[in-house]
């Protein structure tokens, strides 16, 4: 089985994408990094879900995104509560190349264990906010990495695998549904309270919310609160 | 003045790169990286160096490639001494995509402090061994940056710039003195012994040796041994 490097947050999105990369026939390697979040939690989700996947190995590696600042996923700035949610305007929980330091260290991993495929759970509602989950970023990246690297001077091709860019949330968990995840050992939420429960006034909280409640099913994170 | 990210290895070449950019005109911010490279003591010389260079800020970031592997300079692989240096081929002190997570790195930082120049000491002599050095790359990664970012999807257009990219090592020294620098400051040996001077056998002493001999120049850290 080919080997990917897939980028696993702890959230609902890249559990999918894993899950359909597993799917497709993978060997998954999954890669978390510890930046600074204020959602630090997620990364315990992360071992979850890793667990659950059957990950041949998960690697959780520390950047320190958030000496660098200038979000308010990683500084001290107010994640925004219950505010009307632009499509067309990038919001303040955007952190600075987030994606792009998170895919160059899975191309330096997927070197090392000799990988040419990348996984990241980017979709249509991220891109629609975050410039760096668009399908032109994507392909970009794919250029870069085969400039970057020694496997791209040899010939070798990378392939960053987006199988969630085209889906809503609500489509995202359908799919994930009906690949039996279980989501209730997922995390979502970018500003959770001191007892770890989603706050369910963030946007991550009310888009996962509104996707649950499109898809027709029950958030097992929230159904009995 | 406007800013500029410098990545600052406390090698020769980023200190001569970044008293460029501060020649012509820039304001520095200057960014190492301690990425559980052999060669950690690198990271005084960067701070030497930066308070030399006289940098608005100098910040040092942790980033553990080394528990990826993969290379002679994070792994337990050994670092060639008085081995031909073969210009075609990839040495093993590559680190797999170290460039394009430094330069991430170095692109995050640009976008909070509000720049969008960005300063590597990459060189002829790196880029006939490293993948991640040649010319190319930069263009690639400059695209990449423009799609990445809240800031080029708002028109601004990022630059890395290379001013050392077309010069051999003894260019890049007859730069640097003529623009008054002290190279004693600096650290280039791959694997130091215990006494932190320059092991004299690595590629990098060889190729820095090399560089003062044709520069017709005394390298103040081997001058008196």
């Amino acid at each position: 089985m080919p080997a990917a490097v897939v980028l696993l947050s702890g959230g609902l999105d890249s559990y999918t994408a894993a899950a359909v990369a597993r799917r497709d026939g993978f060997e998954l390697y999954a890669l978390s990094v510890r930046y600074g979040q204020r959602h630090v939690t997620e990364l315990e989700a992360a071992r979850r879900v890793a667990a659950a996947l059957g990950v041949v190995r998960h690697l959780e590696i520390d950047v320190e995104l958030s000496r660098m600042g200038g979000s308010a996923l990683t500084a001290d700035i107010a994640v925004p509560k219950d505010q009307p949610i632009d499509p067309a305007v990038i919001p303040v929980t955007y952190v600075p190349a987030r994606n792009t330091v998170f895919l160059s260290l899975a191309l330096g991993w997927a070197e090392v264990v000799g990988a040419t495929d990348l996984v990241i759970g980017v979709n249509a509602l991220d891109y629609s906010g975050y410039p760096d989950c668009r399908p032109e970023f994507i392909r970009a990246f794919e250029t870069l990495a085969g400039l970057a690297t020694k496997a791209g001077a040899e010939g070798r091709t990378f392939k960053v695998h987006t199988p969630l860019i085209a889906l809503s949330k609500a489509e995202i968990i359908r799919l994930g549904l009906s690949l039996g995840l279980d989501y209730g050992l997922t995390h979502s939420c970018y500003d959770p309270p001191a007892d770890g429960r989603p706050c369910g006034h963030c946007d991550s909280c009310r888009l996962r919310a509104e996707g649950f409640a499109a898809a027709g099913a029950l958030d097992p994170l929230t159904a009995h609160s």
